[in-house]
């Protein structure tokens, strides 16, 4: 979650919300990344989808069923339904976020019975630091 | 929908869930591409990731604001997800999907008060066509 954090400050020194996400296999770094939809010009290039789809690629499958997600942040229903269908064992995430989660709040995505995969979810690691960073990022802006 | 019908058709050729998309904007197809994560070795690459991904960057912006999707089926939680931070205008789709759908099944996403942008939805258009390919596919499997 340390790691996870490093890329959420680095997101926002780069002006995204600051959300950072590591994956990780057998206590390994497969990949890590922030949010950044505003500089790669992509809707979808949240920091979950960003480190599922490197790691996806570096392994060269399509599931990644041995690997644990870390997120600062809850994730949305898209980076929970990508989530799903990445077949993620554990997610691990900071901050509840009531506006835009998809988890614990809204769409509730792996609690619907369309969901094919259910992740172990273990929620509020690192939870201060990760909403006093969104917090100052959205202060900073008003 | 006839262009998103023949990218499902390819897709089911390539051996993947013959699902296909197209993003238009102004009367133009932006984008169009079928389903393709086995391919692609991407978990998140479905037909509308594929299109939305696509256009942003062909357009250099981070929100579809004027563009409509085609898609041949119910859009799941993560292409839902997706679609509303793209702010896509309208959403037309052709077939339900009851047992992975995220529009008018499970996680209803754009019904979500964590949904910040909800298009247009115009459902069940080329329904026929999409819904027997589906058949076709996955019964040529068993």
């Amino acid at each position: 979650m340390r790691l996870a954090l490093e890329e959420a400050r680095a997101a926002a020194d780069a002006g995204e919300v600051p959300v950072g996400a590591v994956l990780v296999r057998d206590g390994q770094v497969l990949a890590r990344a922030g949010n950044a939809p505003r500089r790669l010009r992509d809707p979808t290039a949240h920091a979950e989808m960003r480190v599922i789809r490197e790691a996806a690629a570096k392994l060269g499958v399509e599931r990644l069923e041995e690997c644990d997600l870390w997120v600062t942040l809850e994730p949305c229903a898209m980076c929970a339904g990508a989530i799903a269908h990445a077949r993620v064992r554990r997610l691990y995430y900071g901050a509840a976020d009531p506006k835009g989660g998809g988890v614990e709040h809204g769409a509730r995505v792996f609690a619907q019975p369309t969901c094919h995969h259910r992740p172990e979810v273990y929620a509020g690691l690192g939870e201060r630091e990760a909403a006093e960073l969104l917090r100052g990022f959205f202060a900073g802006r008003r």
